[in-house]
């Protein structure tokens, strides 16, 4: 039988009562009901993100919708950004910061690893609007020190923009604490809603900067200024109109939210730090070496380099195992390497599952990563 | 988070699909989407219980319900009837033999087994118009040699009826082969639907004693007279009304059994030996002993004495991590042992996330249980 | 395109929080969720039969099998039982009393009308158990003046059960303050839930009676007896098993319940009340005549015989058009006449919709009818 | 009960099947599934669009997003566009590309009208690489005359850029008999499906021009370069990444493409004139003006002028009567109007119960609306 499972870092598997959500009949975004659910989103994506001074905005798109939301409101034409390389997503953004007119002074570092605090601070020393940095790199599974850059860039002056689309509502982070000015993600990643809303979490420095500018946005859908008032709006549980929310995906948003505020951030960080701990601890049992060095390995996902002599076309057997993992998405390691996404609703059965369905599919040690991996649990 | 994994003996969990056809919108009863569906679901059952030549009967009802459809049928006051002891189950059947009158001689056996051939038929050498037989026994996890039974009965004339509510679709069972006349089964077991129809197939010699009976059926709504036309019209793709079906239930029943013969029977009955062989190997790893004795285990679910010096209360610890397992049911040893299904859409993976969960809540051997689970697999 | 409208009596329009409810995941039927939805389902069900002091019970099965739910226990072999005639569904009644030994005293009265209180009294001045009467008859239409018989009953010493299957939750029912001791209904009508569920109110006299008989209960799947621990704890909210409840149909039950006690009782009976008169008006314009007399007019469904020189053929285009509407079932007039139900979910638009169809298939007055029932709305 | 009926100018009613579509478990975006869904209806769109020789862009976004992603794919700096005025979202054509940098000349009309094809023809005399028309606005019920608008256009050079957002799938739209080169339109309108999605179709000398540019295109995310190889694969049933596409969203428009194909593009605009004379029928009945003069009257939506004296608040009783319809949009007479919408998978049942609950709650000659639209119907 089917009940398949998916792994990869995003779409996760999502709650019932999220999907259920998804299915709600046609309403107005006007709507008493519909006003109600995505002003409580909004308040609560504060929670979620730890930024209870932040604004909020949620308009449809993916994640790279939301990189532009957040990147074209803050860079003009000719800005200096700094930008640390983790991966893949470190060059997606530094395309964005680009497209909108940033000087871009990336810092760069060996795969699976970020740039030292050290190096960045030399970057920022030089002057810099911004520092953008991804949190949690998708393509590598790096983790980025992101609280030890953003002191670094407060130090001189920088604003700090993250792209968290694969770390919010999974990987610990703490906008406010840790003085983060504009955080970014997708609905489908540790938030566990259906992929199709770009998010963004923008605290005072940041709208100040915006307010500021000289230069139109570059971006009229990504322009803070005309959503402003309905993110304001729904705040306080008005209507207001510019482009038509994706209501039904606002519907599961609101539900997943409300699951996770139950669960707690604390509860929620641990949880997935726990899951990613046991997971680890499987793969290392059967002897799976992982792509990021120790300490840059990100609670939300695990890179891992094919057993030796192995390739891609094993992951064929895991899918007919019922379990969906991703291949490799970084340019140099691309057909080395495999990605395992235990965020969102993870569960550590879900991860002996596809310990299991690795073991069986690579004739590796059958029970040795399983049995690990409860260990470690 | 939740995504909770139902692991008792049924209800089990259901596919998606067909969790959605329960939720189709509200259809006529003698519409042509449903008289499709019915029709082709009546016809898909003959496959599920091996009994080309059956006549199919899906009333909206319980297993309780299913058992009266088929006893009620065939008992007349007076009639000597032949019943197998093997659990609570057989005294269920015991109950319902008497309140329609037949004269029963229970053949005995120990719990944790079933009486043998000879002693049955012993007792059918005595005359009998009936041997009733539970396939698989929910309280005790004891498998019935039916194949064997039906043998003997048919040297002595006896007609067999066989509950399957935990059997069918799951368990080996091949009506026509093995010469069952009747097999009765729920919804919510093997067969992955909802709870709420009452499934009962019966063969030419059970639909001769019907036609044959001098008194009246007991119970009005399982009379077999008053829904054979109804049955006979939705094969031939045609309506008739007796009693509103169960329409949801139905449409459910129809997604599932699709899938199921998309999975072939032989292969289906391959995957629950299986399924159980890893998780029986799981528990033995554990220390965890079994009711029935290695000769009578059926495959749709394990039994497990808790471990020496626990009980029931550590059931809850395996609640709070997400899996509901089923305590015990059989009177005289129900508070020494658990109940575990592993039937319908059951996967390895379900199997270790319970033995995980089993080890962490009973405080065993961490990874032992999944070690050798996902080892026997 | 299809958004299909269904207007028969029953199965009906539901809920799309009802639909979601049944494709509720996998619940055991003693986890708490279920256990709190499905105890208070049973106290609602008590406002809406108008029974404070009534024992509900609600198990898998269809309309008729809540007839045998409440005749079997009450009827002992021998009783003697009136029983007025007002339709298909009172010799459905006959049938099922005496297949459980009662001599019945039919009271007879015309199509379309239902026996005078006196000729009833009379009847019960012979000595009877027992007064059954069908308060709406879903195959004509016709409505029982259920208090007055019941008043009638109580002078007489007799017991009073109404199969309320096409009338509780939409004509208007006082089981405790008209003096009523069983009604019955399926779910699948005014209720607003999908078919599959028997549903019985028993109030205190019903079970003296039971309880004082001395035959046993001629079904065991209906026997209040081994049902009523299983009630009584969950009404306690306490797990108890008898037969598997349909945990998904009770999910639905339990959404549809809160939205009946939402809307309230006497509002919900004034609804249907005006939704029929609207209804009847319309068709009235249209030169349509009704089954029942203006006195037994019920107001869940409206029976009409088809245009002169109209038959059943029209109906297909009415099926074209997107509405469904229902055949007649009374045997005499069965080809004569159609059905269309007005309850649980209906709304006025449903009956412009439906008599827009009309109009069409039977090329009416365009605009008549529809003008006539938005005028008497 | 509620089961409301929302009949603003989007979102619409949606199908049960879509729906049901939205809440598919989670998938991968390069699942096997996805890509066989997400390649037909690409394809499918060639057909709705009447576009054969299109290629279709679908990413998330609402139908702003989709302005976007044509706009700033034709325009650069500089380029002179010609607009025609009609409403609300002709001013945000405007915006759009003025912000992707084009000179624009607007082509004035009085509301509830467009330009002439003269005065469109003597703007685009003076030169202009594009016209760009809101084929039919949201905010008045204009529709404008495209197709003589485009044969304007090419006779003098210019490519045609239409905004669908209100008549793609409703509205006859002919792109390639037409000459239109690119049109965009969102999920949510007669597409029925949930909002969520920007969808674009562009013809082969809209892709010429894209590739000739000079200029960066402004927005990143609506960058059609990026997009193309995804779009390109997709429709040869090859995975592709770019941005993770809404899967859910995906699913649904999926369904509803194959819903809408089975009805038949020519049928389908039928539908919509026949629906929309019922309904402006209806209205006039009832002494209803419309914004839009005879000639300027879109199928898809009505605009109408409150009752002599009465305003917006009678809109509260319409809706607590279960339909939910839009106030005024366009500026100047913004609270002297209301907006139904009756497109996408609208019927003549719905019309009738606006309409009946318009009378109602407006106190106008109740039955004389519903009565001259159907029989307008």
């Amino acid at each position: 039988m089917k009940r398949p499972l998916l792994m990869i870092p995003g779409p996760v598997e999502f709650e019932s009562d999220v999907l259920a959500a998804m299915a709600t009949p046609a309403h107005s975004h006007v709507s008493a009901e519909f006003i109600e659910v995505f002003g409580q989103a909004l308040e609560d994506l504060r929670t979620v993100f730890a930024a209870p001074d932040g604004t909020p905005f949620v308009i449809p798109g993916s994640g790279t919708c939301a990189m532009e939301l957040a990147v074209a409101n803050l860079v003009e034409p000719g800005d200096r950004a700094v930008l640390t390389e983790t991966g893949y997503f470190s060059w997606r953004m530094r395309d964005l910061l680009e497209r909108h007119g940033a000087v871009v002074d990336m810092v760069h570092a060996p795969a699976g690893s970020a740039p030292s605090v050290e190096a960045v601070e030399a970057a920022l020393r030089k002057g810099a609007k911004l520092l953008a940095v991804t949190h949690v790199d998708t393509s590598t599974g790096v983790l980025a020190p992101l609280a030890e850059y953003a002191a670094a860039a407060h130090r001189h002056g920088a604003l700090v923009l993250a792209d968290g689309v694969c770390s919010v509502g999974g990987q610990e982070l703490r906008m406010q604490d840790w003085g983060v000015d504009v955080v970014l993600t997708g609905s489908q990643k540790a938030l566990a809603v259906p992929a199709g809303l770009a998010l963004v979490m923008a605290r005072p420095a940041a709208l100040q900067a915006f307010h500021a500018r000289r230069a139109p946005v570059g971006s009229y859908y990504a322009d803070w200024g005309l959503w402003l008032p309905v993110m304001e709006a729904y705040l306080e549980r008005k209507a207001a109109y510019f482009g038509t929310p994706a209501v039904n995906n606002v519907f599961a948003l609101g539900t997943s939210l409300r699951q996770i505020l139950a669960e707690g951030m604390e509860a929620r960080w641990q949880r997935h730090a726990r899951l990613s701990r046991a997971f680890k601890a499987g793969a290392a049992a059967l002897g799976l070496e992982q792509i990021p060095a120790e300490a840059y390995q990100a609670v939300t996902l695990t890179t891992l380099y094919y057993p030796q002599g192995k390739d891609a076309s094993g992951l064929k057997a895991v899918t007919e195992a019922g379990v969906t993992l991703a291949g490799g998405l970084y340019p140099d390691l691309k057909a080395r390497y495999f990605r395992v996404g235990h965020m969102g609703t993870a569960r550590i059965g879900d991860l002996l599952t596809t310990l299991a369905a690795i073991e069986a599919a690579y004739d590796l040690p059958r029970g040795a990563g399983v049995a690990a991996a409860q260990q470690a649990w």
